[in-house]
């Protein structure tokens, strides 16, 4: 059986990959009393009187609401909401498996920015916290900041800053595989989408200085008149330069990091940049470079989005840490050096990186807790 | 150790009552390719073809959004929705254990008539139906009414037509044990809010002709010019009347279903109803009288809201098989006709109804499946 058809019978089998279990058996009408009338009134008395209690007496304490418009599913774009819900419950699945959270699918329409805030404020009583995911750019930034102005809970977008920890977790790891300093590493960001904004962000919390970021049209800097907001935020965080496309934009960098599309970047890009260069070719499926390319022209370390090459770079190893952290550590919004610390702690799991293994595995023991324990108030 | 201890050690041992499962185990990297990536975009395009079949490969075919605003919440009223929390998960266990349905507790703020609507909406994509929970009158009616015309789901609010179906199906077997006929039969209904509402419209649809309703102030009549635009609509099903209060309106009638507040009927009150009257005192936790007193007074058949009397009206035995028919008979709506048919198949499902068992246990085999079956698009 081929991996689609494989994977048709699995999602077949139980319609779907989770479901609600009950945490006690409910066989007689003494169980029901304690589950329904009059158990959960008592209950009910007890939490007017103390609202926090919620976070004991139900799964709020450990429960987040995923909220996803399908405007940006996977590499498949605006394939509406109805399409994204294997990829929350997916999420969910995880979640649970590596950081006994409740995260709730809520695949919503694609309703608008207000729209969506309003959707997610009205959920802040119940939920510990707030992940949002596959939501289109630039749209994704507006939806965060007003939730993070106004949300009394912890928001987090996965594809902006989940990719963006285990982009700096992965090459913290490359530069001691190539005896870097991060002051010297000049880094060259290809797309200026969720990720590619975040990651800038979150490279400069970490210290980088050396920064280019470029969208479809070439590099971002001043001299630009169609930057939305955002990019216009992202100025502030790049090296002063005139205007020019990937391929002079990458000559004598260090790093390059593609979270855009497939095929951006040639063999001789490559050879462009400096001796034993760092390539990230996230795109995915297919990367910005093969890995065998990028090896041919010389590059020291590569790493994909893809499972069959080394280096897999995967929010896996970050989201669910991520949130654990946030409601065991009772914080009150993410900050940029949360995500420093988190993507600091992934790099030193892997206690002796090679060229092949800059990233642990969400399977290794004690992965979550690394990430989870970063994500402090005063770090 | 009392009851109410004993809640609440239950409701802390597991953080509430429910959670997350996995479908299967996952604990290798194969299987996170199954749960995850790359298995869940294969399922993603599949959906894209067909949006139908996320029904068949995500837990969409058997998922509602339960949502409430804590502002009507059991006896209590306003209590905000985080003290709803209990109610939800208790319903949601309900749920799975009878019609092995996935219901979310979504307990939101108190956001108003347009934005509930406009959260529901949104969740129309990803879910099967919407069960509206505790949500205070008259605003329940606005946003069901505007649901029903705007939503693609089914959309069901409990403390309506749960506990209308319940009360009828009580009530068809009262008649049996007291040897009435439903046209000759006169009711007045105590309490004009959610419960109040849709039982008077599904007694008519049931055929029940000598029907009478009161608020707070009195009964509801054509000379009151006081009443909201649901309490005018039920003017259409009610007998033409003067103004009285309740000491009037009982007098005479076959029938009181109080679904209002405790102590609002006396001895008297009974004794001034017909020969053999059927007692619905339906208030929580505190009936509107204790069927002791109204055994003395003379009624030949007595309900409460309570575990500890015989004859419980509780919607326990009536939404999980409600919205298991709405999905298996894939309805577009919920109509008066299908609650009928539904109270008619729970009030059989009792072979010989006495004076102390008129409702049928949601533990006997066959309850859900009674009322499922009578939700059916042409009945």
């Amino acid at each position: 059986m081929d991996q689609i058809n494989k994977s048709k019978e699995f999602h077949k089998k139980h319609q779907g990959k989770i479901g609600i279990e009950l945490k006690e058996k409910m066989e007689t009408p003494d169980d029901l009393s304690l589950f329904y009338t009059p158990g959960m009134a008592y209950i009910c008395q007890e939490i007017v009187k103390d609202k926090e209690s919620a976070k004991i007496y139900t799964a709020k304490g450990r429960s987040i609401a995923m909220v996803c418009d399908g405007t940006a599913v996977l590499g498949f774009g605006d394939i509406g909401p109805e399409a994204a819900i294997p990829v929350l419950e997916g999420k969910s699945a995880v979640y649970k498996k590596f950081a006994n959270l409740d995260a709730i699918p809520l695949c919503i329409n694609k309703v608008g920015i207000e729209k969506t805030v309003d959707f997610c404020l009205a959920l802040e009583a119940s939920y510990s916290g707030i992940h949002l995911e596959d939501i289109k750019s630039p749209e994704c930034f507006y939806i965060l900041k007003k939730l993070q102005e106004k949300a009394s809970v912890p928001v987090f977008h996965d594809d902006q800053h989940g990719t963006a920890v285990v982009v700096l977790a992965g090459l913290l790891n490359a530069l001691k595989v190539t005896g870097r300093e991060i002051e010297d590493t000049s880094i060259v960001i290809n797309g200026a989408g969720a990720a590619g904004l975040a990651t800038l962000e979150v490279l400069k919390e970490a210290g980088f200085k050396k920064l280019r970021i470029l969208d479809s049209k070439g590099l971002i800097c001043k001299e630009r008149e169609d930057l939305n907001d955002f990019k216009k935020i992202a100025l502030q965080y790049v090296e002063d330069s005139k205007f020019m496309k990937l391929e002079d934009a990458i000559k004598g960098t260090d790093v390059f990091i593609g979270l855009s599309v497939a095929k951006q970047v040639s063999k001789e890009y490559v050879r462009s940049m400096k001796k034993d260069p760092i390539i990230f070719a996230l795109a995915n499926p297919e990367p910005e470079i093969w890995p065998e390319e990028a090896i041919e022209a010389g590059a020291a370390v590569v790493a994909t989005g893809r499972a069959d090459y080394p280096n897999q770079v995967n929010n896996v190893v970050a989201f669910p840490g991520i949130f654990k952290g946030a409601i065991e550590n009772k914080i009150k919004q993410f900050t940029n050096k949360m995500y420093v610390n988190a993507a600091k702690n992934l790099a030193d799991f892997v206690k002796n990186p090679t060229r092949d293994q800059i990233i642990p595995s969400i399977f290794e023991e004690g992965v979550t807790k690394a990430v989870s324990s970063a994500i402090l108030e005063d770090c």
